[in-house]
């Protein structure tokens, strides 16, 4: 096998892209010049030395210093809520919208509904760890920020059975993000979920 | 002009229909038998016949009987909330969620934003004397539940500086659908506003 | 069930409406004016009066006169070929195109590939007769004008099976439109019939 | 800014890659066995190195041996043809059909409809030398085998007046793929010049 072959099978284990676009990317390197594909080939080698996972919040971020804490952990960011997410783009958006002030925790999944082993899916053990030191500094709330949809929601009702009795032991609130309509919504095409809770949560 | 293209640029007239559909509306029609064709005919000429717009809600409904009111109207619906959407299929939506037992009003339509003559393009007028009526009958709340875009928008701030001193006068309150993720919403994928709102109603 | 509901239901018959659409149609019949819903049932029902199917082509086409033909059948077109086309608005696209100058012949549907009575599909005993009567007009080729997937594939060939006795034996050739790029076609991602067709066609 | 951030903005000048998947691309490798990510940075270091440019054809193969030439070139084809596409990935699709024994020539790009230095975006001259050398080992056939939109119609027939003198000259024939109906047209949705060229390549 070539190495336009092989490589292009490398690009196709990349999420959303074919076999076509796969071949495309190599060809596209092919006829860049070598400094553009030296740098990426040296980037993507040193992926992995320079960016690090939080022991605090396990999300990627890039190596500084001695800490094992991202900025983000370290910040003097609200110890009293800890919102909880799937991953790390899930992380980006809710930094990117401006609208939370408190720590996080990536999940680093979620649960597929027929999963037999559903703790090896997510850090469920990591994340009840996270909670029992969070009360040690004020926390008093988990939001579990979830997409919406039967996996996520899954996973949501797996990890609210899962943490409940060492949150209501240690006097800590469960929430989940509020439902209704989102930007772009249209009346007509509502489902009836989408509907009850948007009235629901009339203000 | 033969029948078949004045047909078809009727159909063209139709909400999402374009010249090619159109054409082929006209040849399904010509391959039907006559008892459809002539009992479709038979339909629309009578539409307007047994089809009725409510005196009270605006919506259109089946006239039976004298009365000027739809079944929704007349039913004894709770009568302490007015839930004001912009045209039929929203009504139509919200009443298959069954998350709803009172009133409707049907504005019909909205206002592009930058209309000269708002109250033109909806049922303003209307909607403050049915708020009046309605203050005579025990309504407490009004309900502007509107889809999220620009338009919709603009038409709910109109129609909100338009009714609040009479339903602040009246000791009724004024309040829209909640925001926040709808069904099927990716927290990657979700904009600013709706990350936002979700956040701040969270339970 | 009420006229909204029932015309709605009818909607849902034509050709790409599905239930959504079809109530938005009845919505916005009751929105337009008296002057166009009766224009529009008056069509509908004078459609099976005015527009005839042609006893030459089987065409539909606005009755005129005495005559049992279409105008393209009248008029004195190229009798020496004959164009069998799927459906009316194939000939429509054949038409426009301004490349053929010949007759027609509409088939008036395909045969799916599993059928028991393909002979039902489709009018194939009429084009034997077209076939014979045009002979006497100097008809010297029959062009099988069809789209190219397996359902047309297939009733092609079942019709080239069907009249090739006919023709050989009346010296009248059968051909089939050509094969090769279509407007729009990138080689990237072209199939391979379509590729060695376009080159066996090259010039 | 980190190396997630300028290892995201190298993906997304790869083709059909926007911000949202470039991220996605780069934690994806995050999540990867270090195994992968090292074979993969390896990979893009080599390619330049062990995928070379054929100095016959000019696509790009794995080096093998002190040849200039690639496997396709060197074998014995047909040398009495030689199709000239527009890239690599074209050249694939060609053989992949398995239609075509002849030799290639890759033109490395088209020709933007208003670009003032043609002859700066393909690979003319070396194609003029290419036809040069070929009529020498019995070249009698250049097939330009190209899209069908705007931008490779110029390309064809910027092509077509540059090395027609030549082939003149030295009795060389200058073909195009043949035009016609592609796998799946249907003809309600053909343009008229598809249908005018199936019409004309009838057989």
């Amino acid at each position: 096998m070539s190495n336009i072959d092989s490589l292009a099978e490398a690009f196709m284990k990349f999420p959303g892209i074919g076999t076509r676009q796969a071949k495309r990317f190599v060809y596209f390197l092919l006829a860049q010049d070598p400094y553009f594909v030296d740098t990426l080939s040296r980037e993507i080698a040193e992926l992995k030395k320079t960016i690090v996972q939080c022991s605090g919040c396990f999300r990627f971020y890039p190596r500084a210093g001695t800490s094992t804490l991202c900025n983000v952990c370290i910040d003097d960011a609200d110890s009293a809520t800890l919102m909880v997410v799937e991953k790390d783009t899930d992380f980006e958006s809710v930094r990117r919208s401006g609208g939370y002030a408190g720590h996080y925790f990536i999940l680093g999944g979620t649960i597929p509904v027929l999963e037999r082993d559903p703790a090896s899916k997510i850090r469920i053990h990591e994340l009840l760890t996270r909670v029992e030191n969070g009360a040690k500094d004020g926390l008093s709330e988990i939001i579990l920020a979830m997409s919406v949809n039967p996996e996520s929601d899954f996973t949501r009702d797996y990890i609210t059975k899962a943490i409940t009795p060492l949150a209501e032991q240690l006097g800590i609130a469960i929430t989940t993000l509020g439902r209704g309509l989102s930007t772009g919504t249209e009346l007509e095409y509502s489902d009836g979920d989408t509907l009850r809770h948007a009235l629901k949560n009339r203000k």
